[in-house]
């Protein structure tokens, strides 16, 4: 995933569409593997959309695709695929009804909105009708949260799946090194499944998280009943 | 910035780090300007660790300093430069007197986060006593957000500083595509300063909060008094 914005950057804004993105994919099996946050800038997007593209199977980007001066997405997209950028027909027509319904005009800054790289397909949007794009393996959406998983929902069911993980957790209330040493052992001992422990203080205890993931639902059963004995907490 | 953990990947966990990490570096003047979010796997944590700081003056890192099998950011830092991971004495005794604070055993689990790549300075954690350490240009610091924020705070004052960027904003109630070339016109003429758009919806109506950022007081005012002129609305 890539996330495109000063506004995350400069702390203006924390950042909400990773987690929206993640939680989408899990059900569908597909992992995501790694984000990138790039500023508004058309050679650290391009550069950033490259090494993403290569690397990965698909590639979403959030962020960029309004209609103002600092919305450069759609140009740094198609100057990394190399292809051209030109307002499309079936594009400017959905935004020109959605501006036909609200009564409002239909301006410079709204056709921006229908430029689309060549060869690109549209991703619906459902809540302000500018769409999104698909070129190649990259998925270009809205930063608006409400937007983006819009958008997110749209795609999801076009996605080549995978094997769902299943999870389990467990919540220890001891510090994570009092029982460390023995989250290895059992770590070692299920070495198909991943175990994360997350620890936290609340009102000065500690409790620890401890999640265990899999494809295969018994043995992340197993993992975590283990997990119970050596260990001891409760299930989460 | 690169942040390290499957919980945030997994969709587990928001993400809190990097707006507390640039807000800090805001009023110092530092730009925040990549982050990337990776799994806890060694090799993608040494690459990235690589990449980030062959490209930046400063990089900081949070998560997986901890005292369990899953906390590998140490070894993958030590395996970036090239320098081995051994318990360091100081940091020993750091854990040795919080765990006597607390009446608690030293457990090999606690005595993990001891574990310092060579050469690397110590960064304090008044929270929970294990250290984050610097080595190079990288700060590796706790993924838990309190302790990722006291290290911060502890690493701040050593770091140097450039010309803090002054912002102002203003609050538009009208689509982004109503004033959008007029916006873009502004930002033509203060080409010295960067304007960003921010479009919300708010109960069905729309929010625009457009930001301006520089490094001169009386240069952003300009812009503002200008974009008000313009386009309208009001201070925020």
């Amino acid at each position: 995933m890539l996330v495109i914005g000063d506004e995350i950057l400069s702390g203006r804004t924390r950042e909400a569409n990773v987690q929206v993105l993640a939680r989408a994919l899990a059900p569908i099996g597909v992992d995501l593997t790694e984000v990138r946050v790039v500023r508004d800038d058309t050679s650290a997007i391009v550069a950033a959309i490259d090494a993403l593209r290569a690397s990965h199977d698909i590639v979403v980007t959030s962020g960029g695709i309004g209609p103002t001066h600092d919305d450069i997405t759609a140009e740094a997209v198609a100057a990394a695929f190399g292809v051209s950028l030109n307002i499309r027909d079936d594009a400017r027509a959905l935004l020109e009804q959605a501006a036909a319904d609200r009564g409002v005009p239909v301006t410079e800054g709204l056709l921006r909105m229908a430029r689309i790289p060549d060869g690109a397909g549209l991703i619906d949007n459902n809540v302000s009708a500018a769409p999104g794009f698909r070129i190649g393996n990259v998925y270009v959406m809205a930063g608006v949260p409400v937007i983006f998983e819009a958008m997110v929902g749209a795609v999801i069911p076009t996605l080549p799946t995978g094997t769902p993980l299943v999870a389990r957790s467990l919540r220890v209330y001891r510090p994570e090194g009092a029982f460390a040493a023995d989250l290895s052992l059992v770590a070692e001992e299920f070495a198909d499944v991943s175990i994360g422990s997350y620890p936290q203080r609340r009102d000065g205890t500690f409790v620890v998280e401890i999640v265990v993931r899999g494809t295969e639902t018994s043995r992340v059963e197993a993992t975590l009943v283990r997990l119970l004995g050596v260990i001891g907490g409760e299930r989460s």
